[in-house]
């Protein structure tokens, strides 16, 4: 049961060589969810042995461009794929008709389905719901409309030790000791205590993903306690000036985000091309929060299910 | 004088590992035109060292996306850098407004100003002419409208040799002789005789740039003798049938363009990515016009004025 998000590009807008603009996949599972799409993804996705034949959900943050022009060269690759499956795309009203107008010149009609999900930067919202996993998306402070999201697993079941089970037992009895119930008869006398049978659930893992924002300590009630939390450092904090004219973060107020927050580990990217020693910004967040770690390119985050 | 082509992408619709969209960049003396713009041309502008900066003129072939999809990130690329000439876009119809929707959205404005010169894909338009170059589109045979682009030097000026020139000659002579021209003095007398202080212009060189297209040999008039040719070869000739349906053309075919055409040399590009072995795509091509080599991403091929 992987829980696992890779960087595809971590670079800042100005694209610098061999640094990609802002794209990650995290797997939950068997599924993939691709979050902002620069400029190169599908080259990347092949690069890192990704098949986009797997991704059904993608996410948006904004629509500037070094966080969604890789968008189109990708649905225009899953259509010559012959996809069939519904695509389902996340992101701030706008880019459908982006897409839309693209291709209605080059004359094309796709052969999936893009089931198209506005989403409101201005509100938190539940995005996508199922039996594991629960898609949040909660409000930045960036210049134009934009978005985190929080991935969420949902609290699993307790899990039935086997080997003390009597072979007997009735399967309804086994459905109330996943819930963690003991199980009593008709006399309310305990037939099976559930400390007994059962381990407790495996922790529900979660991912926060905040991209291009200015400081923002109110979105910390959001993603308090991610195992993992991604958070844009586009500045040192010599350049906060800029940083705030910019509405991007120092490397110190991503720390500060992630201290507050009580998150796990902090990844910090979107680093402006202007900083040729990205070391420099991690001895800066880490002053703040001791568990950062840069959002290199191609490198991989394993969130254990025991964390 | 450097008349240099680099090919910064050649692959066919559907990306493959490290192969890039059609991209290209003709140097011509000062002068960086760049030919199709398909997803990442600008890392691959980085990769092989030339600066956007020195980009003036973008000619787009036609709007599907692996021949534009590049276009908007180089412009806010620009932008970033804080651009400020005027940027010369030769495009199909249909681009600026993709252009400015994706500004609109993003709600930017860019530092400096397109120059949008709509380019008519049923004709063949002079687009670009000064004293040194023209630049010609002409139609292709494609799904949507869709141009090939012709660069060529005009024919130079004779070259004076300086050794023989007397030091007293007046410029107006010199002008003359430039031109090829005697220099006669009021009573028609030869003062100068042109063969004796000139060598003659160099050789005016071209290129002939194909996009996609079926076989069409109404362009072998107006890429005559080109001293290289890039033309498309999307598939072999034993799946001529699927380069019918789709409106390309194969290696074979390819070859023959060139050979009908005289050109000098011919590149083929635009494999589809079922093809392993690109190398047989040449043999094929190789069959009919000797002088034919594989477009790969990142090599240069040099025209001399002695050609």
């Amino acid at each position: 049961m992987e829980f696992i998000l890779t960087i595809l590009g971590s670079g800042g807008a100005q694209p610098a060589q061999e640094k990609h603009p802002s794209a990650q996949i995290l797997q939950v599972n068997n599924r993939f969810f691709l979050i902002d799409v620069g400029e190169g993804t599908q080259i990347q996705l092949l690069r890192y042995g990704f098949s986009h034949q797997k991704i059904d959900h993608i996410f948006i943050s904004h629509l500037h461009g070094d966080h969604y022009l890789g968008l189109m060269g990708l649905l225009f690759s899953m259509h010559l794929s012959r996809r069939q499956a519904d695509l389902h795309l996340y992101s701030p009203p706008g880019l459908d008709e982006i897409i839309l107008l693209q291709l209605k010149h080059a004359r094309s009609s796709l052969s999936y389905r893009i089931c198209f999900h506005p989403v409101k930067a201005e509100e938190n919202e539940v995005l996508f719901e199922d039996e594991e996993i629960r898609i949040e998306s909660f409000p930045l402070d960036h210049r134009i409309p934009c978005s985190g999201f929080l991935f969420a697993e949902k609290n699993r079941q307790y899990r039935i030790i086997k080997e003390k089970l009597p072979t007997n037992i009735l399967l309804q009895h086994i459905a109330l000791l996943k819930q963690g119930k003991n199980v009593v008869d008709e006399q309310g006398r305990i037939l099976f205590e559930a400390s007994e049978y059962t381990r407790p659930p495996h922790h529900a893992r979660s991912y926060a993903y905040c991209s291009d924002t200015a400081y923002n300590p109110k979105i910390c009630s959001i993603i308090r306690h991610a195992d993992l939390c991604y958070h844009e450092a586009t500045f040192m904090e010599s350049d906060i000036q800029k940083a705030t004219e910019t509405y991007h973060s120092t490397a110190k107020q991503a720390g500060r985000i992630a201290k507050e927050a009580a998150v796990k580990r902090l990844l910090i990217g979107h680093i402006s091309a202007r900083y040729k020693k990205p070391d420099e910004l991690l001895i800066e967040a880490k002053s703040e929060f001791e568990f950062t770690e840069l959002a290199l390119e191609g490198n991989s985050f394993h969130v254990s299910r025991s964390s």
